[in-house]
Parts: C-alpha cells; sequence; structure tokens
C-alpha cells in the first residue's frame, strides 16, 4: 500500500460520557471496550496501514498521558502536536500535513478521531485500501458509514451511484427524523464519520485555495512551535489567531475532489452512553455490565461500577457509578447528560472537570477523604518518578510509605524510606518526592493545615518543564 | 392519664433499607425523615403521654448506638434491656412486663416498635387516650390502622361494629389483593400495626394461661440477667432456649380480652424504599431527594445520595448511593431489595452487615482506603472516649492527628498529641488511644503489614466491658 501516515486527533475533551470521561481526562484515554484505551485501539487499527508511526494532535492539558499511552501502545509517533487551544478539526489536520511534508515527503494522511470504535477492523482496511488508490490519484476521501438506522444525531453524505471512490454529490447537515429515514430508504446515503485519507500537499492546497488565512496562520503556529523530545507545542500566540472550523466546512464541501468510501465495519462514535451500550456485547436479556455489578430481573441495562452496583426490575436504564459520582438515566435520554455537566459547572463543581484520581507525568494521586482542615491523598509515583521540587505555605504533610520505595529530599537531608516508614514535611521546608526503584512507589499522605488548595505550590525545578 | 411506660422495640435488623440500613445498623439508628432518627422520634412520640423514661429491648450488637442515641434524645430509660439473640416479640414484651414490675408497680405497658414513623402525633395520643381507659379496665389493646388502600403486606384485623376500643372479632394473615380489596371496602379491616397497651401484670397473666413455657423461660433469662449501669443483660442460655414468637400467635388471637382502637395518623411502618417514599414531602413532580442529587425531568423518584448523583428522564425509580454501594431500582419492585442483599451473604460479602464507616463505643472508624498490605482509617473518638490497651500482632500503626487532642499510650510512654502531630506504633507494641479533650478528636491511621483484618487484635483492658 501506498505511503501512508495515520493522523490522529486526539483533541477531544467530551463530557457525553461523564462521570466516567471527564475534561482532564476525557473518552479517548479510557479503557470502555476492552484492556485497551480507545486512543491505543485507534493505533492498533492502522498500525497495519500504516507507513509511520502516527503524528497525534492533542490537547496540551492531555499531553501527559498521551505520551504515555502511545508509548504502552508502542505507536512511536513522529511527533505528538499539543494544541493550546482546541480550533476544530481544519487547523488541526492543517499542521499534521505540515509537520508530515516537513522534511520533503509527500505521505497520504489517513486522519481518524481518536475516539472511535471499528468493531470490523478488516473491512476498515479494505475501504482504506480503495480510499488509498483514489487518494493517489489526487482525490480528497471521506468515509462514509453505511447507515444501520435513521440517526439524526449525524451529518449525511449523498454519493454518486456507483461503487468504490465515489464522487460526494453533497454534504448535508444533522436531518430531521423524516428526512434520515428517507435517506436511508434511498440507500444513496452515508454518515459522515469524520475519517479522510488524501496527500498531505492536496489538502494543503485545497486549504491554500478556500481558506487561505487558516493554513498561513497554523503554519506560524507551526513553525513558531517549541519542539522537545515529546512535545512540538503549537505558538499559543499564533494558534489563537487561526480562525476555529471544520474539515467539512473548511475543505471538504468546497473541494471538487471529493470523493466518499463506503464502510460498514461496526462504526460508532461512542457518542453517549447508549451508544457504548450497543457497541458493548450483553447478555441473553440486553444487559450489559462492568465491574461490580449486581442485577436483579433487568433488562436493556447498561451498568458501570467502579463500586457494588445493584439493579431491581429496571428496563432499558443506564446507570454509571465512579468513586465521587453516580449517574441514572434513561437509554432514550443520556445526550441530556451535557446539562448536568452544565449545572455542575455552573455550580463550580470539580467533578464537571475532574476525576478523584488526578494524573500526574510522575503518576498519579487519589483524593481519598478531606476534612475542615486536612486532606489525606494516596501518591502513586512510577518507577523512576520525581515530583517538582517545592514548598507550600500553608500545610504541612505527613507521609507513610505503603509499597516502594521514596527517595524524599526535605530541605538538606536526603532520606531514603520504605514500606511502612514514615517523614514529616513541615510547613515552608523545601522537598522533593523520588521513586528512585523499579516498582510502583504508594505513599499515604496526610495534609494539615488552612489551606489545602493545590495551587499553594512553589515550585522551585521541575522534570517534566512545568516550573 | 395513667401511668404509661413506654415499652420500646429496637431489637430489628432489617435490611429492606440497605444499602443505608445495614444488620450492624439497622433502620431505627438512621435519621431518614428529619433530623432525628426513628428511635428518638419514637421515644419523642410517646414522651408526652409517658410517666417514666421508657423501657428499651435492643439487640445486644446495637448496645452502644441505642444507649448513645436515647441520651442524646433526654429519654432517660428505665432500662436498656439486651437480647443475645432475636426472639421475636412476645418474649421481649414479657421481660420488658417482668422489669416493669420489679418494683412492685404495675404500669400500662404502650408497645412500640422503633422503627414506624406516625406523622401525626396529636391523633396518636388521643388514640393512646382511648386505649389507656380500655387498659385499665382489663383489656389488650392493639392499635389498628385505618387502611389507606389494599395493602398485602399486612396482617388485618376484624373490629366489631362502634367506636372507641372495640372488640376485636379476629386477626388475620396477610391477604391477597382481591380479599384485601373487599376487606378495605367494607370498612370493618384495620391493618395490623404491632402496637399495643396493655397493663404489665396482664399481659403476663395472659402469657402465663396460653404460653406458659415462654413466660418461665423468659423469666429465667431474666431473673439471671447481668446488670450495669447502663445495661440488663438478658442470660444468653436460658434465653436461647425461649421459643420464639410473635405477641400476636403468643397472646393477642388467644386472649378473649383483645380490643382494637383505631388509628389514622399518618402511620407507615418504613418496610421498603418506596414507603419511605411515600411518607417523605415530595415537590411538585413527585420526587423526593436527600443530599447530593441532581435530577433532570424526573418524576416520583427518590433518591438519597452520600455523595453526588444525577438523574436523567426517570419516572418512578429509587436511586440510593452511599460511600461504598449503590442500589436503583424500580419502586414497584423494591422489596427485592431482600434479594441484593441475600446475594451478597451468599458472596460472602461485608457490604451486606457491615457499613463503610464502623460505630463504636468510644467513636467511630471509616475505611477510607486499602491497598495488598495496607489501610487507611478515619478515626473519630468522642470527647472521654478510649480506645481499648491493645496489640496487633500482624501490623503496625502510624498516627495523624487532624484535629482534637490525642492521648497515646505508646509501651510505658504516654504522648499527648495535637493537630499536625503524629506517632508510630510498631508491631507487638501495647498501645492505646484516649480522648482527654472537650472537641471530638479525628485522627488518620495508616496500617502496614501482612494481615490487615479486626481481628487481629489482642485486648488487655477495656472501658466498654469489651476485653
Amino acid at each position: 500500500m501506498s505511503n501512508i501516515t495515520p493522523v490522529i486527533l486526539s483533541g477531544g475533551s467530551g463530557t457525553r460520557l461523564w462521570p466516567l470521561s471527564r475534561e482532564t481526562y476525557p473518552k479517548q484515554f479510557l479503557a470502555l471496550t476492552g484492556t485497551q484505551t480507545m486512543l491505543q485501539s485507534t493505533w492498533h487499527r492502522v498500525a497495519a496501514v500504516a507507513a509511520h508511526g502516527p503524528l497525534v494532535i492533542a490537547n496540551e492539558a492531555h499531553r501527559f498521558v498521551a505520551a504515555e499511552q502511545l508509548q504502552q501502545a508502542g505507536a512511536e509517533p513522529q511527533a505528538i502536536i499539543l494544541e493550546p487551544m482546541g480550533r476544530n478539526t481544519a487547523p488541526a489536520i492543517a499542521v499534521a500535513a505540515l509537520e508530515a511534508t516537513r522534511q520533503g515527503d509527500d505521505p497520504l494522511l489517513l486522519v481518524l478521531p481518536s475516539d472511535h470504535v471499528v468493531a470490523d477492523e478488516a473491512a476498515f482496511h479494505v475501504a482504506v485500501r480503495l480510499a488509498s488508490a483514489a487518494a493517489d490519484a489526487g482525490k480528497l476521501v471521506t468515509f462514509g458509514i453505511v447507515p444501520t438506522g435513521p440517526e439524526t444525531g449525524y451529518g449525511y453524505i449523498k454519493a454518486a451511484p456507483g461503487s468504490g471512490a465515489r464522487p460526494v454529490e453533497r454534504f448535508v447537515e444533522k436531518p430531521d427524523l423524516d428526512t434520515a429515514t428517507a435517506y436511508v430508504a434511498s440507500g444513496q446515503y452515508l454518515w459522515n464519520s469524520g475519517m479522510f485519507l488524501f496527500r498531505a500537499s492536496r489538502y494543503l492546497e485545497e486549504l491554500a485555495r478556500f481558506n487561505p488565512a487558516m493554513l498561513e496562520r497554523s503554519r506560524s503556529a507551526w513553525e513558531n512551535a517549541r519542539r522537545d523530545a515529546d512535545f512540538t507545542r503549537l505558538d499559543a500566540e499564533a494558534f489563537a489567531a487561526v480562525p476555529s472550523d471544520s474539515i467539512d466546512y473548511a475543505v471538504m464541501e468546497k473541494t471538487a475532489d471529493a470523493v466518499v468510501v463506503a464502510l460498514d465495519a461496526g462504526w460508532s462514535d461512542v457518542g453517549s452512553w447508549t451508544a457504548l451500550r450497543d457497541v458493548t456485547p450483553r447478555d441473553g436479556e440486553g444487559n450489559a455490565h462492568h465491574g461490580d455489578v449486581i442485577a436483579i430481573d433487568c433488562r436493556n441495562t447498561y451498568a458501570y461500577g467502579e463500586r457494588l452496583v445493584a439493579l431491581i426490575g429496571l428496563d432499558d436504564v443506564i446507570v454509571v457509578a465512579t468513586d465521587d459520582a453516580v449517574l441514572v438515566g434513561r437509554a432514550d435520554r443520556m445526550q441530556e447528560v451535557k446539562d448536568v455537566v452544565a449545572r455542575l459547572k455552573a455550580e463550580g463543581r470539580s467533578e464537571a472537570a475532574w476525576h478523584r484520581k488526578v494524573y500526574r507525568p510522575w503518576g498519579a494521586y487519589d483524593s481519598i477523604d478531606n476534612g475542615e482542615r486536612f486532606q489525606v491523598k494516596r501518591i502513586t509515583v512510577k518507577p523512576g518518578g520525581t515530583l517538582s521540587l517545592q514548598m507550600h505555605h500553608h500545610r504541612a504533610e505527613h507521609w507513610v510509605v505503603v509499597s516502594g520505595t521514596a527517595e524524599v529530599t526535605r530541605g538538606d537531608e536526603v532520606l531514603l524510606l520504605s514500606e511502612n516508614q514514615s517523614t514529616y514535611i513541615p510547613l515552608g521546608v523545601t522537598h522533593r518526592l523520588r521513586n528512585p526503584g523499579k516498582l510502583p512507589l504508594e505513599l499515604i499522605e496526610v495534609q494539615s493545615g488552612s489551606y489545602l488548595g493545590e495551587d499553594d505550590i512553589v515550585r522551585f525545578e521541575d522534570t517534566y518543564g512545568r516550573s
């Protein structure tokens, strides 16, 4: 097959799967349908047709988790390009195309969202092969999903009659139910999936033609990017000036060279809990249950239990229980979870954006308890992980190592603590925590003080560029 | 009014309100409908008609919480009689009658379960006054609830025509729906509530007549009871030999002197989550929500959130979220929660009987986190509370005081720790924790070791008679 570079769009911060997916740790980083996260599955899906590691476009705030998951999946990305803010898909793909052509190459770009499910990978690969022939010939290919019903939540693509890569007759907005039903009955319409294949230079040419300002500003953000071993950080000021638009509006609906390849491969954008239920294997009563779930006489329920969940006599109900929130709703109403998240945001509640467990480049912490003048965290540090050299003005910290080995810098001392050893960091004392071992370090931190916010931190030095 | 002694039956260990009510901390100790627990509300309901503090019959396992709640409510019980095991209501009331007549008195006994709701206390007091005239004349009065519908979950009482205290024509078992409907339509039937009023000596006479063995064995358990300042502990061996039976079967259905007084006072036995919903004030859409609940377009839901609960588009659904379990069910199926509890028991799971937070005579502990070789607890010690002098074979303990003052005995030392101070109890070292202050003491305990079960404890001395 041709020289294909996957472009994985990981910029989403969806809240449609709240409370499992949150702004700071969204759906693409979750293992919702198996042991791989959706980002990892996306890589595995394209690895067989890819000539190179992927170009990944991610939100700045997600850089460490994205890098770690790609490394675990053996993806060896050519670059992880960080967006300081979202500017929709057209600029993101422009930056990827610039990066892909940087050394004089001109690969085919296979553009994929990082949070879709494709059950039948073989069918997907067949479609990619079909599409690559058209892309080699200069076409801009969109993948159109063969509809399984009159969905009103997707845009539709009307394809010219024929087979293979067919010219796009038109793109249509999300239709009402009657229109969608007519579309599906006609056999001429496909769902707009957000997956594309084209030569990098062709995308840049068409963008230059239809939206030169977008290309110019995207190029400026990319040319002024800061590059280090792990990340390509787009220039924030320049990228902020890029107009926000989707590839559909900015290029695909305007170009004369748009073609569509039909895909019938068990695709889902997993855009709601109900959609996730529908792509999850179910039992004879239609129930899909994950985690610690007991059900008595239920049908068509989806339940996700990070802790014990018991269900009685329910039909078509979704229940999601995390360690800090519970969501219960009728299956056909789950898109309204966005209203729940909006209300939480309006009330300034952290559950809108944050999980109880927060991931950091060195590991993670979980806030297991708190009171008026104290807070208890379980801190996990990866082998080799190092927290920043830091100091707090308003709190003291007690650390008890419960597994692994900790190297603790406390003022001028350096201590080595192992399981069942503890230390105390008085208020105002500079300190640092490191895991010098080969196994994860776990410790319990008890913070004591008058103010316990995460922002009471003075960072003197940081291994991960955060000081 | 006559000399009335309330007899409060607090022996229940109901699981019908799981996960809020559990075997070790059942419904009568919960504040389900207001700020008072059901036990406390029961006392307040009768205080106005009582000549004395109550006689309370409780399960041995609940003695500390029962005593504390009664004290908080200002009940000044004449005795808290502890049953080593349940023997149903007839023996419990026999023991109460023996206790009440111990000094030669012969009061009227107003027998009340500790876990019922009576909305209209004035109507209840009127019924008690009516009943006491009959009881003064030697009758055994049962309170019959004026039915609000054809309930199949209750026994019924057929009353003779008339008003006031009417002779009981017959007691009938839980009927089927058609029979119940006919009963209610006839206007002659009342629900059997489990509340009674009679002179103590009359109950003992009738029990001696119809069930002399039960009385004799109950007397033996009571005569051999161990008494201390707080509790009257029935003799376990003797009480084990008492036949188990209800007052209805053992006495009321046999005596010629049974009369019934109708009660129309917003009574509920709160026998299910749905029953609790029905006695809880609801909003315009029929929803009753407690705690941290957000609802979007719901009707007739009951939700109890110890942590964040979000509901979408539900009708007639019950949701209960505690810190370690979530229950979701259709309102008309909630009696099946017993099947959930049975399954948890069969799987040997602690959530069947225990809350995450466990109450002790000195305070409480909450297991906030645990891992393979560690466990973290938040320990609260009441002012003056003292844990037993103890030692563990398999674990060390780190204590960090987060509020209040701790007096720590560690081997031969005695330390005084205040907020933000910590100590370490090595494995095998005898230790004790006491709150010498006037405010609650809170500390975080990190246990580290190979075995962390509650049974790794050697008690040398205990203030509460547990060593």
